[in-house]
């Protein structure tokens, strides 16, 4: 296939002929293929052109192609691609900053990683080993990665073919829309979700558990909205019991849902928080882990026994310090803010409204979740099937959304305009309409 | 810290303030600070000047500031930096050829991560998924990675502290120098590490066991090189037994040996190939594993259950592509092969001659290491502090190695010229002279 004469088609097959794609069956050929982008934009090489209503797995918060970005890998590549984690280099100390600086008061150290799950795995390790304890308590319906320990962590589908690791304990979380304890009002649920949470754990036995790891707002299961006051209750339970407490930032993070992170609109302060995806656009692969200052510090003297070689590595460092400076400069956090409040959410409201396979739209920012059901009543979860087909008949009129089990997620970057998400939800309504 | 005025204590100081480091204590400064490099040069902001002989982490293989590599990077960056896994995309099925066609005859597939912990628990969820059995075999003196599961099938001081998984078990692999064996010739080492193996299989219950799992050339754990029975041994014991023979290239591989894979030297086909630094030298965080079509075969209908945002990341493979065709053009695989035997081999031997402090040296290509003791006869290994005084030493003569346990592994890029071959070994020949 010679560079020069590059056809669609011939893409996919040779991608599919190599290439062995993650969480799928391998008879089918990839869905599309893409060549390249811009913003919210994106295309291929027969010229179809594709609005990004999914942010891929949720992580272009800058969009595609952003001139800043792509200038800074570039200069970085030039000066320094990389460097062992072990030698200090000034595009990471300065990308740590940055990540500091949106980080919660007292937070004092970064540890990067490749990514979300392996910046999971090292705070479940900071966990253990500054309480010397094993368990970690998560939420069923989450994600927190899929590697060997992360993957016990989470809560979905994706675990049961992967339990390798141990001391993981799954509890229920608040989603009244589903409720597991019965509950008819937020406040109920919020109630009981905190008893249901506090009792896991004195079953388990207190003085065994190290941590409790939850998306601030859980992204691929379902963007469910915590009550105000859960994740502060969670925050008093953990004291109770001097549990460490994890909040997973990864999808929420880094101007999705209208703030730096998405745990600034809670009362609550946690002692790790992991993050990858938005805070350089996925430019790079990174991740990492923000550390309270009390646990930094607890490693000054004791060796902290996780690692990676491309830790900190200086290219990735320096599409964070381009993509977070771009953000702030462009007020791309405000803007997600002012297109979930003004347009995105009321636009998938109207919807609601309109379509009875509309069960429930939770979100906030450009982080919204369409439930869809086969029964208002009985709230019955849409099939998969017609799940498939609403994906496809956005896509027909070019519009990517990110599906998740009965769900259609509506996840743009954070630099989406007002036009775009009309044109988005009008594509989503006729697909609706067309069920 | 205005970026004009960078001296190297201010970015000692600020990654220290910020950063948490890997496989360390954090009270004391990093060891030093790098701006840039070419080659096999480094430097710092101060002006000082390293020749790499530690090619970082061992990932370097076409050394620093590559500029075909930092072309393909640039280009792909303003192309199109990132796209989701599920999507087609050509830079990323070139690297995929590129990759296979160094891989052994019949491997169709590859599954792309962000490096080699996570191509590690791939491997091992493959061979688990297509057994349908969970034990994983690998040997004590080993490095596999430091993610949950990963982590645990590691053989060094690594593993103890992080031990979270389940279904590990560890054998004792050929090395004569401090042989497990008792025994007295290669050949003995060689027969005997292959009945320990047999026997511990057998003992676990053969049914049992999923995969074997070998770095093919140990590399951080010492450089001990197979004897060359050893690895078809293992294979046959694996076929004996229905067991998934997966070989841990990440270290060894793309170059390292004066091979493309250093298991081209053995006659040995596995089944898995596990991958990372020296693909794409380091340049973009990536690994993944060669699939054998047989294996690769088995996830068309059903679905693989692994995966990560990242897998198969365009930018990384621009690097990959660049690094590959550099590599093939610029005779990087043949120039290691011949420093290893005419000028890197043949200087650390006479180091061994002249210094009562050398036990052994092992290696191929720019692949070795230099076991030193406290004493001949009883092979006592040389104290901790006098390693970390050779390591100064050298650098103090501006050379960079790569300390291990009681050994200094001297491990620079393919592309290391028989000049500074000789100015490495001479600051290493001083530095073993000032003990």
């Amino acid at each position: 296939m010679a560079d020069d004469t590059i056809r669609s088609a011939d893409v996919i097959e040779a991608d599919h002929a190599r290439v062995l794609h993650s969480w799928s069956a391998q008879g089918s050929l990839p869905p599309f293929e893409i060549a390249g982008g811009s913003g919210c934009e994106l295309w291929d090489h027969d010229g179809n052109r594709y609005l990004d209503f999914s942010s891929q797995l949720v992580f272009t918060n800058m969009g595609h192609g952003h001139p800043r970005i792509v200038e800074a890998i570039a200069q970085q590549a030039k000066q320094l691609a990389t460097i062992a984690p072990a030698t200090a280099n000034a595009t990471r100390a300065k990308a740590a900053r940055l990540v500091l600086e949106r980080a919660p008061q007292g937070f004092e150290k970064v540890f990067f990683s490749n990514g979300g799950a392996d910046a999971n795995e090292n705070a479940m390790r900071m966990a253990r080993l500054v309480t010397g304890r094993d368990k970690i308590v998560s939420r069923y319906r989450s994600y927190h990665g899929n590697t060997g320990a992360s993957i016990v962590a989470t809560g979905d589908w994706r675990r049961s073919s992967n339990e390798y690791a141990r001391g993981h304990v799954h509890v229920f979380g608040p989603y009244l829309y589903r409720s597991e304890f019965w509950a008819t009002s937020v406040e109920e649920e919020c109630e009981r979700a905190l008893h249901h949470l506090e009792r896991v754990i004195q079953a388990e036995g207190p003085e065994t558990v190290a941590g409790i790891l939850l998306e601030t707002i859980p992204g691929t299961a379902g963007v469910m909205m915590p009550p105000p006051g859960y994740l502060p209750g969670v925050r008093e339970i953990a004291d109770r019991y001097g549990i460490v407490l994890i909040l997973d930032e990864v999808m929420a993070g880094f101007g999705r849902t209208g703030e730096w992170l998405s745990l600034d609109a809670y009362d609550v302060r946690p002692d790790l928080v992991t993050f990858a995806k938005g805070v350089n656009s996925g430019y790079v692969p990174v991740g990492g882990v923000m550390v309270d200052g009390r646990i930094a510090h607890e490693f000054d003297e004791r060796v902290f026994p996780g690692g990676l070689t491309y830790s900190g590595h200086p290219l990735a460092a320096a599409a964070i310090v381009g993509n977070l400076e771009a953000m702030a400069e462009e007020k791309a956090v405000e803007n997600a803010a002012t297109i979930g409040r003004d347009h995105l959410g009321p636009a998938l409201e109207a919807l609601a409204d309109k379509h009875d396979a509309v069960g429930e739209v939770r979100g906030t920012g450009v982080f919204w979740a369409v439930e869809l059901v086969a029964d208002r009543d009985t709230r019955e979860p849409l099939a998969a099937a017609k799940i498939g087909a609403i994906k496809k008949a956005c896509q027909e009129r070019g519009v990517v959304v990110f599906p998740s089990a009965n769900r259609i997620h509506m996840v743009p970057p954070c630099i989406v305009t007002p036009d775009e998400v009309a044109r988005a939800v009008d594509a989503l309504d006729a697909a609706l309409a067309a069920l």
